[in-house]
């Protein structure tokens, strides 16, 4: 298996895709606050080059290539939004790119994927389908698989959020992100540990799709969950590196409802004006719905993605 | 009539009201410039506290205020932001504050009003009704009217956003924002005679409401248009003061229809993430529907409010 980064990896992917990405803002309000019962800082990803923190991760892993391999192109397998931030990626570097994309995808990805200018190929929408396929375009195009999170430098990339965490808002108590297949959560374990030590990272998973949660306690990656949940970017199963990283790091896992973030959403847009996926208001739906565990705290919620189409945001913001 | 305010208000204004704004977010994003030709950069007045820019202009003038005249409160009419800025000021400095909101405002509006602690008081909408309504609240309760827009302190307020993006941007080519009574274009208008006399200001009115350029070419105030768009926040009649300082400082004013605006507010929804109210999406309207004006220029855009609902931002996103 690929190899977690070292606190080195993520000092030099930040280098490295500096002239790349965007050093997202920062939201806080304080009427949200009173709400919450908590001092929060949104840290607005959904606002990152390509709608998502995934351009981190795969600008990091397009440009370590070396350049013969980067030549032949880059493909992977994708719902959504590690298939745009590839697109972005190659084409920064002007290589090819293929995308394999499970039917059942939101159209609004997908049209991401495109607008980048990857070539898209649609698949059956299980892992098996989507694993064959890739296999088969590695196999005939010589193209080089970027995994979405199992991969040293997507997870090194992803992990530079912290820096500029620790960098805008000092020691912070808590950050808290979504949790699905955990290039998220070990980048920023990762960097913690050297440049947050005394922050803790909390990383929050569907109640229908808790399997890393449950692959914590088994001590092994549970791969028999069937995920049900609208939160459509954090249906993956954890990774093999990425398990090892929250083990290690003994990262802190809580579970919400779907409701529950559907609810968070909403209040994302009508407060902070800002329209992001469901995937990306887990994080503050954690917050709401654990109000004693981050009372008083300072937190760093990041909001992780905002690649809706308008019908459907406009269907989220409207709720049940 | 109340005075335009010199250049040494709006630098007073700055200093006076920093405490409690924000130096909002700017965004850009290439692909949103490739369509529309030029470079832009949308400045996040949306993101203000209050959700829009007003919170400017109404805390500069409750802060300028004596202390024996502040205590006894402040009162005003307005369909939204203006109401909501000018409980916020009012709740900062500590003071009484009433609202006179005519029938018919938006329900996302009225509640922020109420959320920053008004009392609200609901009248016919036509321009008699507000002011006879505000006269008798004024004079039963010897609170201090602090007009929307037609008001030195105001206007220096407003005028604050100029410097801003004087620091953050340099000399641009264009500050676009959207004109409804003047407040925002008057003070722009002074401070870039200062501090950018190489940026054109940009006034833009939906075409159902554009008495101010008529007003500019009359040479005087055209008191008896009616009205007919939904962009709410631009409805009212160019204050006299700001007419004076358009004609002056010769102001370029566009004008775009609602079905621009809606597309532009959509645009911003799908690209930037951002919910912003049909009253600020004319701005973008205006570059959009002028291209060969703003081609290959560096544009300031001013996202002026963003309080919707949830229900009002899901119906405008789904458009016609």
């Amino acid at each position: 298996m690929q190899q977690p980064p070292s606190f080195a990896d993520v000092l030099e992917a930040a280098a490295r895709i500096v002239p790349h990405v965007r050093v997202t803002a920062l939201l806080q309000d304080r009427e949200f606050d009173l709400l919450a019962g908590a001092q929060i800082h949104f840290k607005c990803e959904h606002l990152q080059v390509t709608g998502s923190f995934k351009a981190r991760g795969a600008l990091n892993a397009v440009l370590s290539l070396e350049p013969a391999v980067a030549a032949a192109g880059v493909l992977t397998h994708s719902s959504g939004n590690h298939g745009a931030a590839l697109a972005y990626a190659a084409r920064v570097r002007g290589i090819p790119v293929d995308v394999v994309v499970p039917i059942g995808a939101r159209d609004g990805k997908v049209a991401r994927i495109k607008e980048f200018g990857a070539t898209v190929h649609r698949c059956e929408p299980t892992t098996a389908a989507r694993d064959a396929a890739l296999a088969e375009l590695a196999e005939a195009t010589g193209k080089t698989v970027i995994h979405p999170y199992a991969n040293t430098a997507v997870m090194a990339g992803q992990g530079t959020i912290a820096l500029e965490l620790a960098t805008a808002l000092g020691a912070i108590d808590d950050i808290v992100v979504p949790l699905g297949g955990g290039g998220l959560s070990a980048g920023i374990a990762i960097a913690l540990a050297q440049a947050g030590p005394d922050t803790r990272l909390v990383a929050v998973e569907p109640l229908g799709a808790a399997e890393a949660q449950a692959s914590v306690n088994a001590g092994r990656r549970v791969l028999d969950w069937v995920p049900d949940t609208q939160c459509d970017g954090l249906r993956a199963t954890i990774g093999e590196p990425n398990l090892a990283v929250l083990i290690e790091h003994d990262v802190e896992i809580l579970t919400v409802s779907d409701p529950e973030s559907f609810a968070a959403l909403r209040l994302i847009a009508r407060h902070l004006h800002q329209i992001v996926e469901p995937s990306a208001a887990v994080s503050l739906a954690a917050v709401l719905s654990h109000p004693k565990r981050f009372a008083g705290r300072r937190v760093a919620v990041v909001l992780t993605g905002g690649n809706l189409d308008n019908e459907e945001a406009a269907a989220l913001l409207q709720g049940p």
